[in-house]
């Protein structure tokens, strides 16, 4: 890396070593506001850097709560804190709301769609990841997703479409309205699953009387043969057993090979009548994983070096599900725990570069895994323990209450969350439309 | 009105006198879960009726607090509580979302864009009101109403998404983002302006140091020589005074008469650079007024008699917004207030029919108006006494969390209220997006 710019004003002595005397501080540009990026960004702030943080949204996502937004159970202030208000006290990061296309690593200028583009001495890619499809344009067409905000919403809104829907319609027609199918069995779906099947069972029977003798359908479908297949074994059949306690209907060893606007179609040659495909059965890399140009793993993700840089580029790093980073035969899974210790790891290395100390190697603490199957119920490994019901339950409380960020929206959480255990209450039913529709 | 139903198994004798005997209850249909229709819904559940409620959204909004929506305070689940929930108890009330596009008086069906005619015995008209653009198409196109939902969400979006623009550009080109034109010296025009100068003016300084010295203009623009016109004088300058020190420019006697891209041209020549237009500057009875091809007022509200029947209509009546009360010279004002008083009348009235009492006339009892200014300023009437300042906000205050609706909702608006009100913080200033954008 050309660094041409060097700390002023500061007076940590160590900061002009590595670095010819100019007059500014060295810009570091972050993409992306997720956990990676964030957590990157905190470890700047106050430092003797420049920070800009650039996203397409103006606020960092809890995502581990996206599927309490799409369930009607949290709103959506309450897991998005504007990145402006978090580092409202550090005088050295400054955010963006743009959309990125690009990065030409030789002039060091990050590309967007409408505003100039923007220069940086050090460049952190932490643009995170976007579902896969597998290629099937029909499912593409038809799914609803669980990734962002916007889908969270438009999931929630179409199921009670559904349930509005289907208490206008004769018995024998309201079938496909009442039947639900989430494809994949990782996670987000165990959890969604849990969370749709107590929002349509427990709550709904007293509020649509219309529904009462209606059989509703909640299918979860996994290609692999048990659930949660990136967790240690023993979990997923754990998960299993509650979901299907909650009626849940679990099928493993069974993918969707194509869908219409009939419902779906599964590899075991079973067709599914439904209004509704949920699709949380892959992710990829974002876009600019192969917009920079550069060496990507079999998975698509930038390859990085042990200190996070992205090959053959000294100022430029890449963290989160866009980076590439071994673990035996595999990589890091796509998990935020791993986004936010390489976050950190990279803002070490970029405060070492500018001191011209060495870098140091990142290396991944694996500090366990968890997903709530519902109210009260959840699966969790941490280290050599394995939790399951109220037990797990209480862990995955713990640990997700503590990573939530900012004290206001941890309080709101707690408080809808302890609303809703002793009321089995959904507050946020509303279908919230676009202006004019 | 020919009835054709009567109650059974309710054992009520009074119910049989007035009808024929056959197998079901009176049918009422309520168009709009707004106020008056809440209102008169809640007054006949458990009654002998069988209630049906018909709205386009599947859910209550409580409009007063539309504007801290609209400026970042409240989450929109925490003033919309779903219809279903309010009526979960009670057995007689149904639901049922729909566009409701007219009403054939004569066989007695309301007339929806997708379901089949819905029947009814007794019909309440409560569909309310829209925004009045006075036939300015330009105006209308470029906008932002503050009405319903849709509008208070998509006006916080524009709102921020224009600080944000205002934050990548050059100082001398940002005016146009950093001026806001609020049209309409009305309660909801007061208030709303009230609230975006405290967003504006005290949050966002720490967190946009890019608009540190920029100026932004907050214009309140009123035809009428005072503000609040309706209400009682001496409110209208309190009010004038309390949003000048808050530093909102106040204009009144002064009109929009165009609009385009780049900005408002007012009645007294001048013309205002911005890219924010709100309009509060009227309201007129939803479409369906004219639908129904009854008698209307000048302003086009529905004629009733003095017992809220649509005039020459036995058992349809109408009420809030739509409806035409006079009051001396002048019709009842579009305010919650007397939509719910009439639409207790109403039920009873409905229930005085079914058991052939005679009817109750409806008089309006005006219990005072109420505007708030900002975070602990209001003015407010009440009888003969008028109040500004914080008085005014304790009396706003108390009123406003009596008539919210669900204590949850209260909960939670109270907590955000308490917590903005220490720590000015405004916490859901998140831009969401529909899906796909």
């Amino acid at each position: 890396m050309k660094a041409r710019r060097v700390a002023h004003g500061i007076g940590q002595p160590a900061v002009r070593k590595g670095y010819a005397c100019c007059m500014s501080v060295p810009r570091v540009v972050i993409i992306g506001a997720g956990f990676g990026g964030l957590e990157c960004a905190k470890k700047l702030a106050g430092r003797a850097v420049q920070v800009r943080i650039i996203d397409r949204n103006n606020y960092h996502l809890f995502t581990p709560l996206l599927y309490q937004v799409a369930s009607s159970l949290l709103n959506p202030g309450d897991i998005a804190r504007p990145v402006r208000a978090i580092f409202r006290g550090s005088g050295n990061v400054r955010f963006t709301q743009a959309e990125v296309v690009g990065v030409d690593l030789e002039r060091q200028v990050v590309k967007t769609t409408d505003l100039p583009d923007i220069p940086y001495d050090f460049l952190v890619v932490a643009a995170g990841s976007t579902t896969n499809f597998f290629g099937m344009s029909a499912v593409a067409e038809r799914a609803l997703g669980l990734k962002d905000l916007s889908e969270a919403l438009e999931l929630r809104n179409h199921i009670l479409r559904c349930l509005e829907a289907a208490a206008t319609k004769a018995p024998d027609e309201a079938g496909p309205w009442l039947t639900f199918a989430i494809v994949g069995g990782g996670p987000t779906g165990v959890e969604y699953a849990g969370a749709l099947s107590e929002l349509v069972r427990i709550l709904l029977p007293g509020e649509y009387p219309e529904l009462a003798h209606q059989k509703i359908r909640i299918l979860l479908l996994e290609g692999m043969d048990e659930l949660l297949p990136p967790f240690p074994s023993g979990l997923g059949a754990k998960a299993r057993l509650e979901l299907q306690q909650k009626g849940v209907e679990v099928r493993t060893g069974v993918r969707v090979t194509s869908a219409d606007d009939e419902g779906v179609q599964l590899s075991n040659g079973e067709f599914v009548a439904t209004r509704t495909l949920i699709w949380s059965a892959g992710v990829r890399p974002a876009d600019l994983a192969t917009a920079l140009d550069v060496g990507v793993s079999r998975s698509g993700r930038i390859e990085v070096d042990r200190f996070m840089r992205i090959r053959g580029q000294d100022g430029a790093f890449a963290i989160g599900d866009i980076a590439s980073v071994p673990r035996g035969e595999k990589e890091i899974p796509m998990l935020s725990a791993p986004a936010m210790q390489e976050g950190r790891v990279v803002a070490e290395n970029i405060l070492r570069t500018v001191q011209g100390k060495p870098l140091r190697a990142f290396r991944y603490r694996d500090r366990g895994s968890m997903a709530t199957v519902g109210k009260g119920v959840a699966v969790a490994s941490i280290g050599p323990i394995q939790m399951a019901g109220f037990p797990g339950w209480i862990a995955w409380l713990a640990v997700h209450l503590y990573y939530i960020i900012g004290f206001r929206n941890r309080f709101v959480v707690l408080s809808g969350w302890a609303w809703n255990y002793l009321r089995s209450d959904r507050p946020v039913r509303i279908i919230t439309r676009a202006r004019g529709k």
